[in-house]
C-alpha cells in the first residue's frame, strides 16, 4: 500500500497515521523524494482502505498487490517524465537518443563526438571514465579528470551527460559532471550503491543485470525510488543466454513487459545488447519498435581504434542514417 | 565447396569431376534438390579451386567456409523466395503473415478463421491438427482427418496451410493437405524427420528449438536441403532462459544474424515467443523491424475458449489493427 | 489418481468404476502396462475418495496430486528396479555401470571393449549405431547391421546391450537387438517415440532433453509407462547454459529431486555431462554420491582416433580405475 | 609471464629487469602481496625467456598462457593453502566445514551455534550482518554490532569468523572481526571491491556470479591477487538457469575445472546451491566428492522462523549427521 501525504500535512496527522498503521498491523517505511512524500505500507493481512482512506494529511492512498511499490505502475497510472534541462525530457513522445563512446579517451575524442552529436540534433552523450573490466590488466578509465573534460565539452554546448558511477565514493564526485548516473550491469544489485544514489537529486538510469530478472530490476529501482529519488530510468542491455552467435541476447519483450509493470522510462541498449557492429542498427530499430522510450548507443570516430567496445561502436556515418530512421520508427509507433 | 552442375551434364563430366574431387582429397556428397543438381564437396585440405572450376559440366563453383553450405549466404546471394502459387510468395518486399489458431478445433472454428482472414487480406492459415504436448493427458489434436476438413475450407479460398508434422509417417499422409510443412520447435533436431521432409516438393518451416542455437538452426535446415528440397522457412520463436515474467524470450538479434547467414527467409512466432496475448502485437512489430520476412501468430474467436495456448491468442479485433500496423512497419522497414 | 485394478477383475465391476468416475466427473485414461492394469483418474473437482475406493475389483487407489502420475513417488513408494536378466538389476543397492564407446566403428572395436568389461566385470555395454549429429555431413552411425553384430557379440558374453533409438521405424527393427532402448536428448520430447516405446516390453531410458526441465523428462516418462511400459530409466546427461568451460553443465541436484518425485530408477551420463575426458571420473564419482542408480559413459581404446566423441571418452586405464572407486563410493553411500 | 623478484632484490636491479621490458615491449605490472613480489608481464610478441630470465634479481620466472596470471595453475603447481591460525587451515587434505545461519539474528543465536559447532568439532561459523536483499523492505542485517558479538563469541572458542562483505566502507570497519571476508554472488565482478580487499592481509572468499562463468570467478580472483592479497579462496553457489525445481544449478563441475585451472581452494556452498533443505546434505556430499576442498552450510535451531533462508536451512540434527558423512567422503576422495 502507498499512502501519499500532504504537503502540508502536520506532524499531529503524520503521528495518528502511523499509529493507525500499527493498531492494523502495517510495517510502515517513510519515503522523502525529490519530488513528494510517501508512506510504503508493508500489508501482513487483510484490512479496510477506508480505515486509512479518510485520515486526514492524506494526498491519496492505493493499494499495490506488486512485492516493489513505488516503481508499480498499479499507483501511478501516469508515466514518469524525466526532465534534465533546458526542454530535454526522457519519457515523452520524442526519442531519447543517447550516444557517444564505450570510454573517454581523449579531449580530441569528446570535440569530434560533440561536433558528431550537434551536427544530429543528438542531446545526450554517453561515455565511460570508470570502467568494469572482468581483467585487472585492461584499461579501466580516465577517471574523474575524464569527466570534467567530458562534461564540460558538452554542457558548454548544450548536451547532457549520461556515466556510469562504479561505487559509492564515486557518487559526489561525479555528482557536479553528469546529468543523469548510469548504474552498469554487474552493479544492478549493488545495493549500498543504489541506496547512496537514491539520495541525490540526479536521474539514475539502471541496468538490467547480467542474468537479472525484470522483477530484480524493478526491486533496483525500488531501492533508488525509496531512498528518494524517483527519477530512475531502466535499461535493457542484453542477458546472458546459451547463444554464441552475439555478445548477449536482447530481451527486446523486457520493454512491453517494463511499461506493463512500471510508469518509468524504459531505454534499449542495442551495442552490449547484440555486441555486433552489423547488427547494432536493426536492434536499436526493433527496440523502438517494442516500445522503448530511448536508446543508448556505442559510436566512434574510427571503431577499430577504440580502448574499449570498437567491434560494437558504429562509425558515425552509419549512425547518422540510424538516427534519422530511429526518429521515423518512433513516429510509427506513436501513429498506432 | 558447393559445385553447381550444368543441367545437361553428362554421365562422362560427372565421372570425370567426382574423380577430380577424390584425387584432391574433397568428399563429394552429391545434392540433387527439386531445382538444381550440386555437389557439395567437404575438404580437407588447401586446393587451387581452378583445378575443379575449369571441369566441363560445372555451372558455377563456390567456396564456403561455414560448415553448413547449401543453406550459406556465402554462395547464393540472393535471397531465396518461397512460391506458394496463386501469387502467394515469401521472402520478397512483401510481409507473410500466417495466422489461425493454435489447434483445430471444429469446422466451425476453421470457418469463421477463414473469413476474418478473407476480410483482412492475410493469405495463409496456421492451425495445429498433431500437438505436441508436455503431458499425455493433454488434447492432441484432431489429427488427419481435422487437417483434411481444414485444407479443403482454405482451398476453396485461396488460401494456403501451413500445419506441424511431427513425425517420419505422417509426411505423406499430410502431403496433399498442407502447403507448408512446420516442423515444431521440440522437433528442430529430429533428423529423420528432417531427411524425409528433404524428399518431398513442399515448403518447410523449420523452428528453432526451445534452447537451439542459431547454427543448429541453420544445420536443421541443411539436412533439408541436402536431402533435395530448397524451399525452407527458419522460424524464431523464442529460447528457454533464466526468465520467467514472459513463457519464452523472443530473440530478435537471431533475425538479422539469421539474415546474414543464410539466403532463406526469417519468420518470427511473437505468440510462442512472448506467450501472454498483450504482448503479443508489439513483439509481432519488433520482429518485423527486425528484418523478418512473414510473422505467423495464433488467434481465436474466443481466446478463452481454446484448446490449447489461449491465453497468447489475439482476439480478432485485436489481429485486425495489427495487420495494418505490420504493414505499415513492413513499409518502413523497405524504405530504410 | 490413480487405481490399480485387481488381476481378476470382471468387466461388469470394470464398467462399474467407469460409469461412477463419470459421475464424478473424472476423465479416466486406461492403462495397462508390462505388469499391471491400472486407470489414471483426470480429476477436476473435490470428490471423496471412498466413493470409488470402496468399489469391487480395485486392488488400490492413490491420490496424486503432481500433473504426471504413473511416474509419481506418491503412488509407488518402493523404487522400480529394472530387471535385465541373468541378475542383472538396476535400481537396487548395486551400481548398474554401461560403459562403451560413443559409436560402434568395427567388429574389432566390440571385441576391444567386450573384453574390457568382461574383464572389469561391467555388465552393460553401450555403443550407437543410429547417430543424431547437428551436421548431415558427420558419420551417422553403422545403422541395424552394426547393432546386430554389436548385440551378438554381447550376448555370447552376458553382456546386456544399451542404444539410441532416434525414430519409430527403428524401434521394431532394433528389438531383438536391445536390452535397454536410449531414447536421445533431442528426442526427448519425440511424443511419437515416446508413445511407440510405451507398447514394447524392453526397457526405456530416456535422457533429459538439452533444455528440458526435470518436469518435461517426468512427462516424457509418463508418455511411455501411460502406454503400457513400466521399465523406464531417467537419465542426467547435461544441460546447456551459458557456460563454456564444458560441453554442458551436468545438474547433479537432479539426481536427488527425481529420486524424491519419481520411483525410477536415475542414471547419470558424466561423459556428455562435462564432455571433457580429465574431468569425466570425478564427475561420474560425485553423480554416485549424488545419489545415482547407475553411470553411463564413454570410452574407447584409442580415443583421439574415435569416431565420434573422442574428447570425452576414457581410456581403458583411467575407466578401470574409475570402476573400482565408483563402486566404493556406491558403497559408501549405500552406509549413510 | 610471471617474473617472481628475490626477497633482497636491489633498486638497481629492478630497473635493470624493467628497461628490459621495455625493450621487449612487455607491459610490467608490479605486484606486491602479503607474502612475495612479483612482476606481471603482459606479452604483446614472441621473445626468448632467457632474455630476462638470467638477469639478476630474480627468483623464478613462468610463462602462463591463460589470461589471469597470477591465479592460474600454470606457474604455481603448489595449491595455495589458506591458513587462519590455531591450525586452522583451508587447502590440505582435511574437509573444511564452515557452517552457520545465515544471518547473525541475536546473542542467544549465536551461542546456540558456536555450542553446536564445538560439540561437532566445526571450526569456521558463517553468518551475516550485511544482507544483500532484492528488495528494500527486507530485513538487512544487524550491522556491524552485530558482527562484533558474533566474533567475541567465535574468537573466545578459537571459531573463526566468516561474513559477508558488500562494500568498500566495511572493509576497514570489519576487518578486525572476521577471519575470512565473504563477497557474494552479487558483488562478484565489484572490481573496485575487489580492488580494496586485495590491500588487506585477511583471506577473501569470492563467490561465483549469479550468472557468471568460471573464467570470470578467476578473473575477480587475479583483482584480489594483484593488488596484493594472495589469500583467497573461490566459491561455487549455483548458477542461475532454466530450471525452476531448485532456486539455483548447482554446477559441481566447476570444482574440478577450477582445481585444474587455479591453484586456490574452491568451497562448495550447497545452501544457495539447491536452495531445498532436503536436498543440501546430498549436494554437499556430491560437492566433496567433486573435489572441494570445503563446504559452506546454512544452519538454524528452528529453520522455520529463521529471519532469512529458513527454507534451506539444517537442522542441527541433520547438520551433525551430515559432518560425519562429509569426512568420511573426504577420506574416500583421498583414498583415492
Amino acid at each position: 500500500m502507498i499512502i501519499q501525504l500532504k504537503k502540508d500535512i502536520t506532524e499531529q496527522e503524520r503521528e495518528n497515521i502511523l499509529e493507525q498503521l500499527q493498531l492494523l498491523d502495517i510495517t510502515p517505511q517513510p519515503v522523502k523524494t525529490n519530488f513528494k512524500e510517501y508512506i510504503v505500507g508493508i500489508v501482513k493481512k487483510e484490512f479496510d482502505i477506508r480505515q486509512i482512506g479518510n485520515m486526514k494529511g492524506i494526498a491519496d492512498i492505493h493499494r499495490v498487490s506488486d512485492s516493489y511499490k513505488m516503481v508499480s505502475k498499479k499507483w501511478k497510472l501516469h508515466n514518469t517524465i524525466i526532465d534534465l534541462g533546458d526542454g530535454i525530457k526522457i519519457g515523452n513522445d520524442e526519442l531519447a537518443i543517447m550516444s557517444g563512446p564505450c570510454s573517454i579517451e581523449s579531449e580530441k575524442q569528446i570535440e569530434s563526438v560533440v561536433d558528431h552529436l550537434l551536427k544530429n540534433n543528438v542531446k545526450i552523450m554517453r561515455g565511460g571514465v570508470f570502467k568494469p573490466r572482468s581483467s585487472p590488466y585492461s584499461f579501466r578509465g580516465m577517471g574523474i579528470d575524464g569527466l570534467k573534460m567530458f562534461y564540460k565539452h558538452c554542457s558548454e554546448n548544450g548536451i547532457k551527460v549520461i556515466s556510469e558511477v562504479m561505487q559509492v565514493s564515486q557518487v559526489e564526485e561525479m555528482l557536479d559532471y553528469v546529468d543523469i548516473f548510469q548504474v552498469g550491469a554487474r552493479n544492478s544489485q549493488n545495493f549500498n550503491l543504489l541506496d547512496v544514489l537514491g539520495q541525490v537529486d540526479k536521474p539514475v538510469m539502471i541496468k538490467r543485470g547480467i542474468s537479472g530478472t525484470i522483477d530484480e530490476l524493478l526491486y533496483s529501482a525500488e531501492y533508488v525510488f525509496s531512498n528518494g529519488n524517483e527519477k530512475i530510468l531502466l535499461c535493457e542491455r542484453g542477458i546472458r543466454t546459451f547463444e554464441r552467435a552475439a555478445r548477449n541476447t536482447l530481451d527486446l519483450s523486457a520493454v512491453p513487459i517494463l511499461k506493463d509493470k512500471t510508469h518509468l522510462p524504459v531505454i534499449v541498449d542495442p551495442s552490449h545488447g547484440v555486441g555486433i557492429r552489423k547488427f547494432v542498427p536493426t536492434m536499436a530499430l526493433a527496440g523502438v519498435m517494442s516500445g522503448a522510450d530511448g536508446v543508448i548507443m556505442e559510436i566512434h570516430e574510427t571503431p577499430e581504434k577504440a580502448f574499449s567496445d570498437g567491434q560494437q561502436s558504429l562509425y558515425y556515418q552509419q549512425a547518422e542514417k540510424l538516427y534519422k530512421e530511429l526518429r521515423q520508427t518512433k513516429e510509427l509507433v506513436n501513429s498506432f
